[in-house]
């Protein structure tokens, strides 16, 4: 045990601090040999709080002045505190090597967050008695006659962790100087005792205190009081460090990692699509030019127009361009998917996807991320089947290991959020043709805005009619649409008017998901092309995938952004992505 | 066991196949409740191959044609076989609805793999006896006398399958034919038993072959005999279906997955960079400009110039244009990213950036992929801990989770790159600064192409020196580098000459990971600013975030292509993502 302590009172196990010369010299590499093995065993360090904070490390005995240094200035780091796991595991023993001058690096150390101190079960009780040392941004600094209150907040989670100074705590002064301001980054070392307050189990009773970065807090741009959403987007910089984008961001993450996660487990391959493509077969609507002809961003907005290359004709002169021809940004990499789904089997994708279409609404971005998954011998039935296992693993995922952050958005963002999202895992999801929920709205006794009829697509109004009423707020899946209303490429059904295409509609979202199966046969694919009047030309290596080896295959595709509205409840989609593109906004 | 071996044996759980018109049915939903909590428990379906092959199954005992159809035009999905784990593991029961028209979904299964197969511990023999059925393309068909040998890889892993037809196997028709050639798609059903040949411990004794998708095999773009690289990036679509390319996809997939894997694991918080970008502060290289002002692909390379939006002063009117100023393809996420490391602490990106550099070199690509973690609270011996234990953790994980292909690569493209990356793993990283290192080249009996002088750049002749000479094949981290030779945005050490940078170089590769800590002192930031010419208000939220609660931090960037190139051998980087960008060069 002793081993484990001393490895978390020194700052680091590296020898020396200082460059030497270039010489030969000796000296003792901290090594980490597996005994059994010989071999030296890497291991992640473990991100349960019991490692970061051991109840039984001799650590508590210990005066708190012997952890490390408070000056931000000095030349060792003492910004990383933890425990280091495998030190405390394995044994160690010191090698000899002879090489040229240099030393080695330190081990890497998790830093002790506040989530490690209050995300447990016991919410930190477990750890009363602790010494530990906290680092994060002032929220709240509340001065009272015999102790300051000061909330800290590190983004690891959404609780603060209150910190309780008194006049003894060293470091005072910078309270009563009024240093320690709203949005100010400090450094807290204390001692953990229960608290008496209602909001939280422990607190930190604290022994030092120092001030990393001030804040003026007349000037912070993010003031306690509530600021609306549209002024956050215009300080999109600070404003993850409010509650409500703090646990967005965390959200957002969980959702993107249990994407990989859910994929990775089902052994799909992740595929990186091209984001630039002179292909000229997407067409799935309006494309950012990619250009290196328009003069750089040196000679900013005032670029004359008759640097522009032009041929004899007038016309630009594509010659010159990067690529030598017309390049886009991507609206979608199923198309390449396709391709390598007809090799590896099961292949995803997640990636941005652009838009270059003047939608100025709460539902659009000009960039947004997309996954598309891809599954060879795979039918509509099979891509249904992945879609709903699909988003009820993410969900569960989010419910499970965001529970505060959700907690969060259930109480302020949309009351009943968390029922909204457990049904989504734990209802089946219906399936019904197009042409069935045609004749089901038809038969409804709502009077829709937009008239119902087979052969037009269907309106939000409809779709939510579908999942909320109709099915009494059941996920609804409607497959088998009219050919003239979706994409090329979509496989025709024996009826000849319609497609294998589905639709995943959700309870006050609307569609959620779309997928389809391919149409895999290339005299169908071709009659098709020549339906629409497409250049067969540009196809030529998506239709050589029918040529060679075809198989049946579906996908879908899925905004990512709209599945974070659909986890957070937040009704604008710019607040879901961290620096939203729109028309007229591309800043930061 | 009667449970898993029923759900094994019928298609779906899917009660009928056929839309119903819409009416109030009652229809059973199979559900599957977890007895305990009453609630619909998910479970992933595992992917251990004992998931999918279960070796007491009793579906050996049964006669292959009661497994399911092989007619590919039957509406029933025939392409997916399984064992879906969650049926056997809980009890069934069935459940009343009474709702609108409309069925459930099917089970999301796992489909038999190639790997699940042949990719255990036994390399299969631990199911010998069971019937299986496979799909995939036809690698190798060679017709014997008595019997044919069909080799099937379905991209799951490197190995194929042999199968072994006789003339009484269902479908031999289909080789006498001449339609099994080499790119087809099949679909096999047979018994695996003990292989005879070298190459294999089991194979498939074929009872039912039927061709999926056909393919000339004298038109089919990749033949037996090995292509040229350059040649084949010019059916990139096809690609993947060779060795190589394969196992550089699944490489490729693990080092992805293993990246998200280690910063979730160490509380790093995944964010989403803006691709687009109108901040005018990145100048890290020549950008691709984003418009909408060029005249759009519908009217294809016979744009006319003189439709380019200009104003009174014939420069471009910018205001048109869809973000109403300039904007580029970003070619680093790193600036934002600090903002959202001075909020959540800890965070990476993962994503595409770009240059537009005409540099058609075996090193370069327009478009590639980044990997940026940022690190709050931490200095430049964190970052470079930090930089250490992911890089081991990625290499760890391929050479544990890609062996097979791992051994390809020592075979067929670097001799001893297993060796290489197992040294990363457990070699100790050395550090030494840039003055060191320069002294250290100064006193090297090697003649160098490039002198060596402080204050210069070091070459890729000195970098392969210092970690494959004079540190005899450790990895080593070259820090402290002169201000002049790196960006602004680097923390400014004591001695007024160098900045808080360092490199990462591998022996054979040279650099492969670049960070520093950041200059976190606004004055230090402005000085440094004004000394280099930029406009400091292009940089007012970069500069806001020193204003406000500013803290010590640093990151690091590495180019996840090279990341591949350095696990997998290959020399060139346009062989290591799915469709290289580069100059004149985007097709796909």
């Amino acid at each position: 045990m002793m081993v484990a302590a001393s490895a978390f009172l020194t700052p680091a196990s590296c020898p020396r601090l200082r460059p030497l010369p270039a010489a030969h010299i000796l000296f003792y590499c901290i090594n980490n040999r597996n005994p059994k093995s010989g071999n030296r065993s890497f291991k992640a360090p473990s991100p349960s709080p019991s490692a970061t904070l051991h109840p039984s490390s001799p650590l508590t005995r210990l005066p708190i002045h012997h952890q490390h240094s408070l000056n931000p200035s000095s030349h060792s780091s003492i910004w990383r505190l933890f425990c280091n796991q495998t030190l405390s595991a394995d044994a160690e023993v010191g090698e000899k090597f002879e090489i040229e001058a240099g030393e080695g690096v330190r081990k890497f150390k998790k830093r002790l967050r506040i989530v490690d101190v209050r995300g447990g079960p016991d919410e930190g009780l477990d750890s009363v008695g602790q010494s530990i040392t906290i680092r994060g941004w002032v929220r709240t600094c509340r001065v009272q006659s015999i102790v300051t209150f000061i909330e800290v907040n590190d983004g690891s989670c959404l609780s603060n962790i209150q910190c309780v100074v008194n006049s003894s705590s060293e470091g005072y002064n910078e309270v009563e100087t009024g240093s320690v301001g709203i949005g100010a980054s400090v450094l807290i070392e204390g001692t953990l005792v229960r608290s008496e307050g209602s909001k939280q189990k422990v607190e930190l009773k604290v022994a030092r205190l120092a001030v990393i970065g001030k804040s003026d807090p007349s000037a912070y741009p993010i003031q306690k009081k509530r600021a609306s959403r549209e002024f956050l987007r215009t300080v999109a910089h600070f404003r993850p460090r409010t509650n409500t984008f703090g646990a967005i961001t965390r959200v957002r993450n969980a959702l993107a990692y249990a994407t990989h996660k859910f994929f990775q487990e089902n052994g799909f391959v992740w595929i990186s699509t091209p984001i630039i493509t002179a292909s000229d077969c997407e067409g799935a609507g309006e494309q950012f030019c990619v250009t290196t002809l328009i003069p750089s961003k040196i000679e900013g907005d005032s670029s004359p127009v008759d640097k522009v290359p032009a041929t004899k004709n007038e016309t630009i002169d594509w010659s010159q361009d990067f690529f030598g021809k017309p390049a886009f940004l991507t609206v979608s990499g199923q198309l390449n998917a396709e391709t390598y789904a007809s090799a590896l089997s099961d292949v995803y994708t997640f990636g941005p996807t652009f838009r270059a279409e003047n939608s100025n609404t709460s539902r659009h971005l000009a960039e947004f991320w997309m996954i598309e998954p891809e599954l060879a011998f795979a039918d509509l039935n099979d891509d249904m089947a992945c879609a709903t296992t699909y988003l009820q693993y993410v969900v569960k995922y989010v419910l499970e290991n965001c529970k505060e952050d959700m907690d969060f958005f259930d109480t302020w963002i949309e009351k009943g959020i968390v029922n909204r999202l457990r049904d989504i895992v734990e209802k089946d999801f219906i399936q019904l043709t197009y042409t069935d929920a045609v004749e089901l709205l038809l038969k409804a006794e709502r009077k829709f805005e937009f008239p119902v009829k087979w052969g037009t697509d269907l309106q939000s109004e409809h779709e939510r009619y579908i999942t909320e009423n109709a099915f009494g707020g059941r996920p609804v899946i409607i497959r088998d649409y009219p050919k003239d209303i979706k994409a090329f490429y979509m496989r025709l059904n024996d009826d000849g008017k319609t497609v294998a295409a589905m639709d995943v509609l959700v309870p006050r979202v609307g569609e959620l998901i779309g997928g389809s199966q391919r149409e895999e046969r290339l005299e169908y694919l071709e009659r098709r092309l020549e339906e629409l009047n497409l250049p067969k030309e540009s196809y030529w290596w998506y239709l050589d995938i029918r040529r060679f080896g075809s198989v049946p295959h579906a996908g879908f595709g899925l905004g990512f952004e709209r599945l974070v509205q659909f986890a957070t409840g937040m009704e604008n989609i710019r607040d879901v992505i961290p620096f939203p593109r729109t028309p007229g906004s591309a800043e930061f």
